[in-house]
């Protein structure tokens, strides 16, 4: 698999309840301390698209597993290539772009939802990270964490985040070879330590 | 090119200005005027997607070109495969489905935004209908009818309609092997005359 690899752009993924938002928020903070402008960004992205799916996830309207998988791919390609703010405009002002999930998110959870091999040829299109940081914690430690937040109901998703646990190693595996860093970090620790393994994979 | 051919299916296609809408309603009344239960369907659909899709053509917010290509796709998986109310559920339930433009449109129209290999490649996994119908008009007539409307511009859209035949033109080649049975009618009459070309290639 050769794929363009995009430097400067930094991936962080993981179940819901992993820690992607406040980690890559720190990375961010952090990189611009160590004087290297860096900008936080996240899909479902803040444009129309990403609006869109954010009330299709909120069961405004249901729609077909395969709708939303092309509507990943519609919001993602103008994550990257929206004119001016898009991740590759801001990559060649000079700034670092680091994102709350990316393309390995639609892999490991629609891919059980809508056929696999579609999801994957519908994201070809698409550039790797230089840098993929998976915050890697057990599904009943995500599970507490969006208890806490009121955000899940233990017993309808528990077996959903084993399940998008299974597809996000079986994800990792088929990019193992692809050039691009990929840095498993153990999520289940505290922020500070878990920053602190990040830190150490890529700021060093 | 071998794919699935939906019976009691009819698309109908044309640049803005050619009467799609009007003669896919008429078509649908006099099919249940016939005895035959019809539903008449459009793109972008009535769904979520599409009516994102509105949203971004009147310029709420510009976005990249694939994007939009991105979008189509998705809102015509949903016309199409939707719970209950999509096509293929209408057409199960026994009913004959018209639609206001489907993927010729995304062809002839995208086509020349994104790159066309793109485009046909994203909608290569949707079924044709029985029917299409071209409604063929002269693009100066096309535009005369939009700006009636109040919809275009003049001089902002002539040059964008004239490319548009010529892509329908070879979408229209493109397909003529396909098995689907294209009906091209001269759509520059009135519309009780375009009408009745339309009502002896379909309905006789």
């Amino acid at each position: 698999m050769v794929r363009r690899i995009i430097p400067r752009f930094i991936a962080f993924e993981g179940l819901d309840g992993s820690g992607t938002t406040t980690q890559a928020k720190r990375l961010v903070e952090r990189l611009e301390q160590a004087g290297t402008a860096a900008v936080y960004t996240y899909e479902p992205s803040a444009f129309l698209p990403g609006a869109t799916i954010r009330r299709l996830l909120a069961r405004e309207e249901p729609v077909h597993p395969t709708t939303m998988a092309f509507l990943y791919a519609a919001d993602r390609n103008e994550h990257l290539f929206r004119d001016k703010t898009g991740v590759v405009a801001l990559l060649e002002r000079g700034k670092s772009v680091v994102t709350d999930r990316y393309l390995f998110s639609s892999l490991a959870y629609q891919g059980s939802e809508a056929d696999r091999e579609f999801v994957r040829t519908l994201n070809e299109r698409f550039p790797l990270p230089e840098h993929l940081v998976y915050l890697d914690v057990d599904p009943d430690t995500a599970i507490r964490r969006t208890v806490q937040r009121g955000e899940a109901d233990i017993y309808e998703n528990l077996n959903v985040q084993r399940r998008v646990a299974a597809a996000y190693e079986a994800v990792l595996d088929e990019f193992s070879g692809s050039g691009m860093a990929v840095h498993r970090i153990d999520g289940n620790a505290g922020q500070d330590e878990v920053f602190a393994s990040i830190w150490r994979a890529i700021g060093g």
